[in-house]
């Protein structure tokens, strides 16, 4: 099955790619590894959320967010490669979660992200990755992740 | 002489490699480098250390936090690969240590990792690195560090 | 025309390397991608500058502390490859801005970093990138970069 049916099975929709927020681009591909910029989570509709967690948000809208982002670094490997099916692997994440000096729980709120590739790829979707809390974030998002894929 | 050996003379006791503490796994092989998921320090015995730099501990403390989480990468490292031998070269290493606003000796604490890797591994385990003040990390840990190694 | 000759008609100077600022290099390169390790603000002469974005400095100040630290990249990198023309692409920028906890402009700042690959290597340096707002950084520095080249 390929990956967008898989996609369509799970009923996850991805969105339009978002444009890079400055003077770079979404993805570089070196050999057969795309280097995705880091993305943040983008509604259907309606300003992204602002906020940070431990502060504004609770760990399961972190989740939630972290998931929204990995549709949207999916939909921005997809513009690159024309396609999802020639993802071999899904190599590294890394999540920077904006968050208050006391917050714990970064590995709950970046499985949003995991469970979402694991989903999509099966075992060709279990990553490496790390997870930090930044003190602050662009325009306030309360979380971005990049991302590095492997692919045919 | 071998890695191993090297270790043991040194009297180097690798830990039996940690679990990854969400849905994701320890290390991705992509082409020859291995991409090891952020690792924390792991205490032969009792609770992981909790605590800021700058606050709770001080830079001795963390240099000795960052030791002990080289020595996890190292055992995931080692029980991917089946032995360390096959390691050509410590690529990079990137820290994340959870700091006050005010902390400075951020390079001070990422030297137990690196010091560990070069006795470990000579030449071979001089790497490029940077090292960031994180407001916070999972579980209130010290230090978390991410490696690239490069593989025979 | 030669990169260095490019450099020389944009009237931009590169420093002498700086040094690392502990036990690692500045580069290490893997098959041909080269690994530069963080590296901050290094002035023509005087104290590098302390302080945070949102704090003592503002955007613009954030952007100028970008590009001088994009200035020393280049410089470690030319020192390593003997050169800048076998740059094929600059793959990706990571940047860490010391930033307050509201701070949202991290994009603005890392732009300095990025305009600076574009002018001196026009397509082949448009790159990934992702930034974070960090708690602190080493010796009180505004914002510190790592960086990964594609090289022939």
């Amino acid at each position: 099955m390929s990956i967008d049916d898989r996609l369509n099975e799970l009923e996850i929709r991805l969105p339009a790619a978002s444009n890079p927020a400055a003077n770079y681009t979404n993805c570089v591909q070196t050999g057969n590894l795309p280097f995705v910029s880091g993305k943040g989570p983008v509604p259907q509709e309606g300003a992204p959320p602002k906020g940070k967690l431990g502060g504004e948000f609770l760990t399961e809208d972190g989740y939630a967010f972290a998931r929204l982002t990995a549709l949207d670094i999916l939909a921005a490997v997809k513009l690159e490669l024309g396609g999802l099916d020639r993802v071999r692997r899904v190599v590294k994440l890394q999540g920077f979660v904006n968050a208050t000096p006391d917050f714990e729980e970064h590995p709950k709120v970046l499985n949003g992200a995991s469970d979402l590739m694991v989903e999509a790829f099966g075992d060709r979707g279990v990553h490496a990755r790390s997870v930090l809390g930044a003190t602050s974030l662009r325009a306030g998002l309360p979380i971005v992740i990049e991302a590095i894929f492997e692919v045919e």
